[in-house]
């Protein structure tokens, strides 16, 4: 369970292989191998010694990959940093964390004395494209003037990364992951997508993101390719897969919408694509169908799952997305267990429910986080016995397939009931004038919370607040349908991720009053 | 990397599956789990307290599938033992272990007082289908009247099974396995032939040896099911194949021989088999090409590897099994390293050699063993800085493909040269006068070892011993031809594993004198 290793057979057993394809540059596996040891060499020159933090804050790019290799081979610790956060929210992770060097692309220049402001950094590595400014080293030059280090061979229990997560929450916590839980985690990944050496696979979300890092260390467990573009866009997407023909892609449901909503994606090959995975946040039933219609040939995989499991749980198959057959029925859950974990409904004390009670995602495997950096309770909180505790309301059904039904901190308690977001989501989503939408819980006099929907119309649209309410009526129960829907053109705010940023919506609402959980 | 998460997992995603056929029996994975679960509270209840080793001598059966897991469950630690094995043997690897309780089929009932005469054992538990002879207890009513025990959850490090190994030599080692070699074997099996929840894997090799071992790990990690046959003949194999289609098959080179001579294959139906996997000895070419031309729609993939490393290392996947194409060229190769482990060939200080020079072959990786039971000082000499050295002799060509020479102890030095022994085999092989054979080196006082062949000759057929000499001198360089030639009406001696036991073939020539490596 060593992350290097894996690129080091990739190199033995494939050396004319393409590891990378950004842009007009590619590297072969050996070159790939060349490049990190170098890097490695470069770090440990610069006095980057075992167990040092060293932070990236960049778009996509070869780069991005070579890092997540060469730090470890260093024997340090990755903290990749997230590319929505401001500057105060970059200058914590950095001060949290303790990483002194920090590599940087050309995207986050600009960024960088703000960041400096709130944060001390020994060390910036420039990873753009070209002259490095004042007072940054230039990423080339370090590897084309360093010797190549050994692989420092960290394994198991070692810490490989330090993920920040929980912008959401307002306080971003680390999750401590070693190597045995990337490794273990790629390994399940690799056997649930069906990856092998000939595949390929199009990093078109966040690669500082775990859902992009652990397709990462996936692909290069058995030695696939990997083909970046520098940000997500639907033309970025389609083009790159016109062009290097990927096998896998791994997209959140906001950007497969934007993908099928594409004008481009009728005149796209997209013949190469096996497997979509998405996930990292729910898929309204709505879009999915969709892009069912949209894409027929390519097999759609969900999974579920959170940094803390490196980070994956569940996994739900091509051969359940269907709306016929014995099959059918799965469609709303998020699969059953991956096979690197077991995966159990349990009470607030731990005890395992009856199938189909609702209770909290528990999760335990060799996936499992450390810890959260430097944050003992937090991480007493969540870690019980070995169990990640998700904090996700859920049921399993029969045949083992959980059924997400919110975050219990998005949870809604309105007269004494607990409505569950993601369903009233998934209800609005299936009326044609609704492009995207949030439901939030406000607060209201009578019934604690009442359900509020925030919805952007989709264009050429015109529905009334009546309609929705009416619309949704029509699919769930009345208890459970917005009390109040509300317009907006903008979309709605996103994290890194691309998740919608919930807190943000609902806080205008709270101002000045408390929220049992915020 | 817990052996007992598969099975749970498998038992909740998989309810109505079948785990294991034999015979007229079948168990679902609920039904499995709940069997392993309740002999493990049989265990726990007979004072089995957590690391204490339990033996177990059987066939195949499915009940030796519930022991490798109802023994981890109990926090115990698996003692399969060689069914070749003699009373005096067996009765070693008990007092060695440490083993008090031991599990006994009908097959072995007899044997019980001669082992009982040099070991002391404690509990016999009788996993036959009669009545328990006196002074044994019953396994069915063992798991018909106990309570299911809570998983002692025994993970990672923690010792799984002591797997005997090296009767070949002379001194049988106890080969310590912790949880998370079986795991990260079982899951990079999985990868390589390509097991998935919906496969089924045919026990035809003993379930005592790794080999088969390591298969029941990788079909329980991806929840794929189990048929067995009591003990392996062609004919057994063919009708089970027929009767349960099975998709992958485990079998040795001696096995793949025996299976496609027999004359039941023309009728048996062998198209539910999408893959056979064939290893524990190199496969003489003239067998595989043989094989080919009978099963041509199965792919064939070997393994190499050994017990201390769960025990695989190097896999030789379908598409290298090819004459003609870009990818021929390979097919004596054992293959390129599995995707759990580094695999390098070293010199005897452990430096790595350039490529095409024949070295030892040395591995790393999760699936290394912890050493040897009660063996410090052989521990030390065969598990140096983490990896394993292998005692075989091979060479690593530009494509990182392997080709094993021999094992170091079987190869011939005959006048300065090093001969290797698989090579003569190989050109032997070929041959249709020789159904099996065998190559050692005997003592020679001019040469110090001279090449000598044990042949089997094929029914019907009469080849002189000039006639295989002149048959090799086409094929390999004289210095490598035999210079004896003894022919056998009796099948070659082999270990439980179906491997030549060169050892014995080798001792009458050698009585009374020393050679180096014996």
């Amino acid at each position: 369970m060593q992350l290097t290793q894996c690129i080091k057979r990739a190199a033995q057993v494939d050396r004319h292989g393409i590891a990378t394809i950004f842009a007009e540059r590619q590297h072969t596996w050996p070159d790939f191998v060349a490049r990190v040891s170098r890097l490695a060499g470069a770090l440990r020159s610069l006095g980057v010694a075992q167990g040092d933090r060293v932070a990236m804050l960049a778009l996509n790019s070869d780069r991005y990959l070579e890092y997540y290799f060469a730090i470890p081979w260093a024997g340090a610790v990755v903290v990749p940093m997230n590319i929505r956060w401001s500057p105060a929210e970059n200058a914590y992770s950095l001060n949290d964390s303790g990483a002194r060097v920090m590599i940087i692309d050309d995207a986050f220049v600009a960024m960088v004395p703000k960041i400096l402001a709130e944060a001390t950094v020994d060390t910036l590595i420039y990873a753009g494209d070209g002259e490095p400014p004042q007072g940054m080293l230039s990423y080339e030059a370090l590897i084309a003037d360093n010797a190549p280090a050994a692989d420092a061979e960290r394994v198991g229990e070692d810490l490989a990364g330090i993920f920040y997560t929980g912008g959401t929450t307002g306080f971003p916590k680390g999750v401590m992951l070693p190597h045995r839980g990337l490794w273990s985690s790629g390994v399940a990944i690799a056997h649930h997508l069906e990856l092998s050496a000939g595949a390929r696979y199009l990093h078109a979300a966040p690669m500082f993101h775990l859902a992009d890092g652990a397709m990462s260390m996936a692909c290069c467990v058995v030695g696939a390719g990997h083909v970046m573009i520098s940000a997500f866009s639907p033309q970025a997407v389609l083009e790159a897969t016109s062009a290097h023909r990927p096998t896998h892609l791994l997209l959140v449901p906001t950007m497969v919408k934007m993908v099928i909503d594409d004008p481009g994606l009728a005149a796209a090959d997209l013949s190469s694509v096996q497997r979509v995975l998405y996930g990292a946040s729910p898929m309204p039933e709505g879009v999915l169908l969709e892009a069912f219609e949209k894409l027929p040939n390519c097999g759609w995989l969900q999974a579920y799952g959170q940094t803390e499991l490196s980070p994956v749980a569940t996994v739900m198959p091509p051969e359940y997305h269907v709306l016929e057959g014995p099959l059918a029925g799965k469609l709303r859950s998020a699969g059953r267990a991956a096979v690197c974990c077991e995966v159990e409904i349990v009470d607030e004390a731990g005890n395992v429910l009856p199938r189909g009670e609702v209770g909290e995602v528990s999760v335990r495997g060799p996936n499992t986080m450390l810890g959260y950096w430097n944050k003992p309770e937090e991480t007493a909180a969540t870690l019980i016995d070995g169990w990640v505790r998700t904090g996700d309301g859920a049921y399993m059904d029969e045949d083992g397939f959980i059924f997400i039904m919110d975050r219990f901190k998005d949870m809604i308690i309105s007269g004494g009931e607990n409505i569950f977001s993601a369903e009233v989501e998934s209800a609005l989503s299936k009326h044609p004038a609704v492009s995207e939408c949030a439901v939030v819980g406000i607060p209201s006099e009578k019934w604690g919370e009442a359900v509020h929907a925030i919805v952007v119309p989709a264009e050429g649209t015109e529905a009334t607040e009546a309609d929705l309410i009416a619309h949704c009526r029509e699919l769930i129960a009345h208890y459970k349908c917005p009390r109040s829907v509300e317009f907006r053109s903008d979309p709605l705010p996103l994290s890194g991720a691309g998740k919608v940023l919930k807190r943000e919506l609902r806080a205008p609402f709270w101002e000045g009053r408390e929220r049992d959980v915020n």
